[in-house]
């Protein structure tokens, strides 16, 4: 039997026809590659971790796992305050984004307004704008300073592209890409005047001087978003939450996918709560890898901004950034470079290991085009 | 600083403020308790499986998981024909519902249509009208006839319920709660007569005598899902996909969060593939314990549906079905119960080992209620 003549393009929404997918940040097989590219961690998990993981590869892989990652929403309630209500664990902290467009923002019609727009700073994490789209919300970008701190209220005021009103606002916290941290007391004035569900997504706040999960517990209508994946060297599993106000936690419960979390991501993710310590000397060596490499690149001539995060956004000399990125690829290094965005002119760079720091050293000395300032060059 | 008084009320879209969420199957943690309530497999995942898994579970737990299941499409391309292209792997083939829902359906506005509908036979898959209510899409539940087989496509059009135009069709094949399989001749109608895009859900066909999947191949508004939970003991590490035209995947690609797939998922559900054999020997003891244990409930003034899942649609004899669920929850079996459904008169039971028959079988007889014709009691 075969169908009747049918258009297949029409079968697919308008709306999802329009779109460009997100471009996650390449996960290459090639030997020997350093992949500096996509924030993870240069440390494997906890020891400790591995083996509960594989404990755990039994017979049971059979079974669904918990629904509501009963269990690890008791840990984290345990470790931040608050209740297991407080709690909402998703495959990733992007599913838990995605959600809350969902669950927030009303598709824009004719007349976008406050209740279809999705707000964030721009740059921050690029994800923002697609999660938007794919809903149909309308984007609203406010353009952080050159320094790419965080706008004051007044500021925001003044300028009026900051809609208080948007349905939700996403602030990354520290920014990304730039790597700035922003201050606890700052981002209470922001939620303070803010009316819509803001998130403060917190990917990299394991690596800042400052975290503001408290503003989550204390405002009913601001979400700080965490994940496993960075701090906690769990990208692989899949494993993010939201903490805040339990009348938004339990909007966003009912529409996730009944079993969301997948079993072992969520048993890693127990195991890590109670090895804490391991991973606190790992941020505290990736900080002091960051420090040293932040140095090292601007005696070659980098502008580095100052970090809060586990990589570093640098403006390399000339030739340009996209030249940089093919050459240290070249090199067997790859790094981050946001093409057509604000920051074009720079590169990301994650932050490895000391070792790993030092073949990017030997790839941009290396490189070393002609008529760069390289004062240390040897 | 403290917010301004707000109704955190208003923070959630008014769609989601009147859903109520899905509500899966019990996941209880009571010792010795027989669970034959949400058709898991009684069989462990392939031992070489289980040992690739744990190998599996080291430092690259810090990376994250190819994006797109790159390896597991190729494989799954190789065994169904069709290319990788005609493949998107998904979080359970219960997120790829959710995005076929947000793919090809318009939320309804005040008129509903066709453009905005999602359409299933009821009874069927009780997820279905969920994910239509999320995304603000009108259901039509099409009834099935009291045998639970498949309507004819001249009976649908003089029945006059069946939308032949509805945006989405969701057919669960074999019929999830009654267990009933369909022919794929009569599928294949179905599929040349209905217009919108039709998704064949095969999660039980492991245990049928007929699978469709061609049918995806064949006509390019069809997609068929198939699941790694059930039928291969998978349940706890989340791989389901659809198999279709590339160009519905791609827009359903489109749509899915970056990495939706967990990383230990992806490389149990490749290893399960390279040992079909044992779990067709898995099929085959799990059909045979079905078709005793139907004979044993039968003979016990059961009316028990013919099956071709892992599961039994049966009704039980007086009192109702929801007091024999107490009854044999009483004597840790725990059973599937949907009340205020089609199917209320009914019970769903999972096939678990040869042993778990046996011991339900038992716990029958020791109920055992008055009254009941039960020619066979000891």
């Amino acid at each position: 039997m075969t169908s009747p003549k049918r258009s297949r393009r029409s079968l697919v929404r308008p709306l999802v026809r329009g779109l460009h997918a997100y471009t996650p940040g390449e996960q290459p097989k090639i030997p020997g590659l350093i992949k500096l590219n996509t924030n993870e961690n240069p440390y494997p998990p906890a020891p400790a971790v591995l083996r509960k993981v594989r404990l755990a590869v039994d017979g049971r892989l059979r079974l669904y796992p918990n629904p509501t990652a009963e269990a690890l929403r008791a840990q984290l309630a345990a470790l931040h305050g608050g209740t297991p209500d407080h709690l909402i664990v998703g495959n990733g902290s992007d599913e838990l984004l995605a959600l809350a467009v969902r669950c927030f923002v009303e598709p824009a019609g004719a007349q976008p307004d406050s209740a279809s727009t999705v707000q964030f700073f721009a740059p921050s994490y690029s994800l923002y704008p697609v999660l938007a789209q794919i809903h149909g919300a309308a984007c609203r970008a406010v353009p952080l300073p050159p320094d790419f701190s965080l706008p004051g209220v007044p500021a925001l005021r003044r300028a009026g592209q900051y809609d208080f009103n948007a349905a939700l606002t996403l602030v990354t916290t520290p920014n990304a890409p730039s790597g700035r941290g922003y201050a606890t007391q700052d981002l209470d004035r922001l939620c303070a005047a803010t009316r819509g569900v803001l998130v403060l997504d917190e990917a990299y706040v394991d690596f800042a001087e400052e975290q503001a999960l408290e503003l989550a517990l204390r405002h009913p209508h601001v979400l700080v978003a965490r994940t496993f994946s960075k701090a906690y060297s769990l990208c692989f599993q899949r494993v993010g939450y939201f903490v805040g106000h339990p009348d938004l936690i339990a909007a966003l419960q009912k529409i996730r996918d009944s079993y969301n979390v997948n079993g072992l991501g969520q048993i890693a993710a127990q195991a890590t709560l109670e090895h804490l310590p391991y991973y606190r000397r790992n941020f505290a060596r990736i900080i002091q890898t960051r420090e040293k490499l932040s140095r090292a690149l601007a005696a070659r001539g980098f502008r580095v901004l100052p970090s809060s995060t586990n990589f570093l956004l640098a403006q390399p000399p000339a030739p340009d950034a996209g030249t940089w990125l093919e050459a240290l690829r070249a090199r067997k290094i790859l790094v981050r470079w946001f093409k057509n965005s604000p920051v074009e002119a720079y590169l990301r760079i994650t932050i490895g290991t000391p070792a790993e720091a030092q073949a990017l050293l030997r790839a941009v000395d290396d490189f070393h085009p002609q008529g760069v300032p390289n004062p240390r060059a040897r």
